[in-house]
């Protein structure tokens, strides 16, 4: 096992079905079930050709996970330095630094790094939250950043998606349920087809609380599917599906 | 019980919960599950003052459902003159004739019979088949009509159902998933917001082949729900809310 130094109030989470470590933080970032869950919906190739950017990318979680589903090349982008600094570790805990890259920069600034319309597939679990005058934000800025749209929005990251991807290249993204029809039409203002939505529920008679939503660029826009709703918990235990997720087959 | 005369081919259906009897045909229009659906789902006030269309109403199975949820007066309108006159016998069969209507007409027609914005609900259970030269269409005319967009499209159902409502009155729709990012640009070009989505799956494990939406006139975009999604299966039988929907508590 690789030693890797970790910072005050930092811990070592780990996946048991795949076996991946991830450093992780209450204070500054702690990947979540949406993260889990975009990367086990992301429908990435499997092939060492495979180009793919998780924007976004926070502790690395989603992009850590994808690297057992493909040989291909995945990238991080974090705007925050401290999370790509755990990102950065994370790689290296996990001697993934041939398969990972992790770059510090604006999603917006991504066409620096890759060429327009070079990308087979873009992960991205981004902000839920508009910032409006009157929202409560989270006092940690880490945390705030993450989940308000403070430093990015949902124009600047589908119209990001769309300038990496290539013809026939996929996004698949996490978001909230109550903002699907704003999603939906920025999708499509941005040559970004809806293929598949997949709703998540906390509970089987509980409204959806997020969306996972896969879209292929220059796609046909008929055809979208709606693939079985996921339950997480049943009867306060993680659901089957949910378990295998996170443990793995015991 | 009254006496009301059946046709070749027709027979009276009962739904156990409601003690609502329906005259039905195979040849001709018989009323499915989706009906029963948008029926539940359908939010209407229960005030006598209430006014509720049903557009594309087939044999009139929605407007029948809705009358044991409301007091208000409902309007059934259907474009085929054979089921307005088994969608007429059947209001008579349960004798609702003070509370409900039946319009033969186009629905784009639909101004001449009630006025602009004067609506408290629409209800649709809309043909759901684009027409494409390609398409299978049933060989069966009456089938066809209410299974193709052959009469009407959902342009018209959508401009319709919004020209009919008035400010904060609701649209209730059921249609399939894979029209969904279709609908959903239309109704918010259509001063319709959309509020809620249902998804109805055969199986727990099987994509969506239905969804309820519904839809405010003049509300907010913001603030989507995603109600939870109704199985309709589980090992073969109903499973128990589809059960209570369609027989009732027993």
């Amino acid at each position: 096992m690789k030693e890797v130094g970790l910072r005050p109030g930092e811990r070592i989470d780990r996946l048991y079905s795949n076996h991946i470590q991830i450093i992780q933080s209450d204070e500054v970032f702690a990947f979540s079930l949406d993260a889990v869950l975009l990367a086990a919906f992301a429908d990435v190739k499997r092939s060492a050709k495979a180009r793919i950017v998780d924007l976004c990318a926070g502790n690395g979680a989603v992009g850590l996970f994808l690297s057992q589903k493909t040989h291909g090349q995945i990238t991080e982008v974090e705007i925050q330095a401290r999370l790509c600094d755990m990102a950065h570790r994370s790689v290296q805990l996990n001697q993934l630094e041939k398969q990972i890259a992790v770059v510090h920069a604006d999603l917006k600034d991504s066409l620096q790094y890759f060429a327009k319309e070079s990308v087979d597939a873009v992960t991205v679990n981004p902000p839920y939250f508009p910032v409006q005058a009157t929202s409560k934000k989270n006092p940690n800025p880490y945390l705030a950043i993450a989940r308000h749209e403070l430093k990015t929005n949902l124009d600047e990251v589908i119209a990001t998606a769309s300038a990496l991807l290539k013809t026939g290249g996929k996004l698949f993204l996490v978001h909230r349920p109550d903002r699907l029809p704003e999603i939906l039409a920025k999708l499509q203002a941005n040559r970004l087809a809806p293929k598949e939505l997949q709703f998540v529920q906390p509970r089987a008679d509980q409204d959806a609380n997020m969306v996972l939503i896969a879209a292929r660029k220059d796609g046909q826009v008929a055809g979208l599917k709606v693939k079985p709703t996921i339950v997480v918990y049943d009867e306060g235990e993680y659901t089957p599906l949910i378990q295998e997720l996170l443990y793995g087959n015991r």
